[in-house]
């Protein structure tokens, strides 16, 4: 599956953020096998040659999203954006606009704002936003490459609260869907895939497992095999079976 | 692990009714990966040779494990369990006694009653029951080799809806427990892995997909991810980041 | 409605443990409308002629219904359930069996056997049990008064846990179902008068409050509007409107 | 409690279309005891001297709320708002744009530019919008008079789908939070007073009952005990009693 005109094997995107320590994120990188990982602006250093972060991510050759983290309006999270993209060479950016200090919540009018002058200036644009399916709608039209709903508050670990408007944003959507935000354990992120989003974005939930590698293998997996079990077709839920699916009547009775 | 004296390499368990056919059952056993399938006594005839479900299951090498389905008090499971030991060599039984032929509810006295029975005979009873705490460990002192609580009604594919006391059952067990009923969703099964249950037993979900093969396998796969995350230690659920995992302003700040 | 013989004018039932002090309590069951109140037999002195807690109780005009809370199996319970009739004068008891000193969950074998035992002796029994449909058909085909199938832990405020399960309990019961155990806020107690149940008994919930006779009577009041809301019947719940209740489109168009 | 400078008794609003006759519609407001009802405007026909939904109403002392249903952008609800004006005679608007015709849910950036616009031409506005944290504030610092989050997809009885951000919402607004859309139970609006909501809207819930006019009732008075147990001080919830509350041990043994 692509997101704009790059093909990926791997649904799992990675955020970098909250790790003990860089060895242990770029390990959970790659146990992780994604091809795409966010990125903070303030944890590239552009003076250097070798960043202690930055360099052992592109030697593993994933993709970086630099994301704009801390911007508080679309001319902040512009502004962020050009010098990610000179700092790092990439014009894919993550655009994350929270003017809320305390939950971090994103901002539907500035993220609008900015994707439009954003896709003009040439960025392929993954926006963060709120489970609100005529924003994706919006987006979309406004030429953002993906849209990234919020499952539950960031860094909550607390899975999919938003289930009802993710199934509406996948019914709508035109780009693929990337549920972002919230996620917090690999059975979330298994179920997001069994709803048919195309990809989930993962970070608190490693970064605060007991073994964040582990863990990361483990959503990979997740990842996978919720895809696969979406195209197998789940079967519907009911109130429960009215029939015995194998009584014992008749044999107790053919032996009597 | 183990149940009883036998080591398993699997931890999904699968049911074989419902199926549409019964090569579509024993594909989706051999996908699953499982080495213990329960089988309802009256699919069995003991007058032939070659039984068209039996053979290709003992075939596969699966360990056979015949249910008391359709029993609806202790005398009728009891009955059943030596018919199924004369008839399949095994002293392994799956005890479900459920009067309430509507939802197919477990009978809690009846089901203590023959697990007590039975295992003064000398089988090893996998009793199916609902997520009781206090019966868990009734029948667990009775000498059961596993506890099964239910997580939904038996067909519905609810998922995980006696969560709070399976969680209980687990930190009160001395045997294996085994998630049985209701488990609809690969997700749901990982779910409970991710607790720390030891088995899921999975049926409808497999044989109401709408491919039951590639539906095992992802049962198969969920299992083993749902255990290695629960080895890896899931990181704890809050409301949600009251700070910034990676706030753009510090970096703003120092490029002004 | 009735529960044995005594018609009740009040569907809610309250516990008076907890409390921070007796006159709370007490002030508490006058603001909650109950006419039956649930007591511990440690907390009565047969000894003494005028107890500070059952004396003002007597005084207004509540039925008791002694409990025998702390009894861990059915010998326990009937010796206890003896006592308080002997000290109280009434032979109503609420059975409460729990082994598990954490949780305080009921044991369904020695409910029902003591349950049995109690209504050859005479009593009104009224059981705490786990949401277990066959027990429950169980219990009221051993005489009990009405049962009671717990909504979560005990003390734990969590709400309708046991849904699923009480909704078949209510489908088939001949006696009266009565909510113990879990409903934390008035909403809870509404929820389950909705659905169909015919009492509710609270006691955490109420003694926890920061304002208990005003949680008390809100209490009564969830209970009335619940009961009424069921008999008014419900809308069904859907995914959504797919058509506008009251599109604007035709006035704009006829205006235009 | 105020909306604007208005003082209100009741906590409830009520929408007032999908009634089966304009009399139970009516006699279903009496019923409820609200103050203020949204009105489409299609539904009001300005030539008539008396209209047979207006009339009655006005004659019913209660607000008119005239809604922007149908409208799909801030052009569209400027122009219904303004003809709203002129027929009714109130300022009072109730903002809904929806360019969604499958799920009715609300436009974040056409709902903003409205408020503005609107507020500027002297409108009281009061916005339905997603439970959107960002731009319930926004809306907020634009002027509005309330927030209204919606609770679940328009019309689908299915309760507090939003709660997480609901309590977001309430946490950080300074204007009244009206719970709009979703709410189909008098518990679901009991429970969203317990939260600390302000206000709750409702219409498909009433209209959809088999018996409106007592329905309509019950949500009165849901209403006004959920607040006033919000009032009261809800407990804490837990995991369970790990002490028993009134246990029989020191009693049993006392009397040994």
């Amino acid at each position: 599956m692509k997101i704009a005109d790059r093909e990926f094997h791997s649904r799992l995107l990675l955020g970098t953020g909250k790790f003990a320590s860089g060895e242990l994120m770029v390990a959970s990188v790659k146990a992780s096998g994604t091809e795409l990982v966010t990125l903070a602006m303030r944890r590239i250093n552009p003076n250097e040659k070798t960043d202690p972060v930055l360099t052992p991510l592109q030697q593993a050759g994933v993709q970086l999203l630099p994301n704009t983290s801390g911007a508080r309006d679309a001319e902040d999270a512009i502004f962020a954006a050009k010098l990610a993209r000179a700092a790092t060479g990439t014009n894919w950016i993550k655009l994350e606009i929270h003017p809320d200090p305390r939950y971090l919540m994103p901002d539907p009018i500035e993220t609008l704002k900015a994707t439009e002058a954003l896709v003009k200036l040439g960025f392929v644009v993954m926006p963060y936003m709120h489970a609100d399916p005529v924003l994706a709608k919006r987006l979309e039209e406004a030429g953002s490459a993906v849209v990234m709903p919020l499952a539950a508050p960031i860094g909550s670990n607390n899975g999919l609260r938003t289930r009802d408007f993710i199934e509406m944003i996948i019914e709508q959507a035109n780009v693929p869907v990337v549920v972002d935000a919230g996620i917090g354990k690999p059975s979330d992120a298994m179920q997001a895939m069994e709803m048919g989003v195309d990809f989930v974005l993962v970070n608190t939930a490693i970064a605060s497992a007991h073994n964040p590698v582990q863990m990361a293998a483990c959503f990979q997996e997740a990842v996978v095999t919720g895809r696969r079990a979406f195209e197998a077709g789940l079967g519907v839920q009911s109130f429960g079976a009215a029939v015995a699916s194998s009584p014992l009547t008749s044999f107790l009775g053919a032996s009597a």
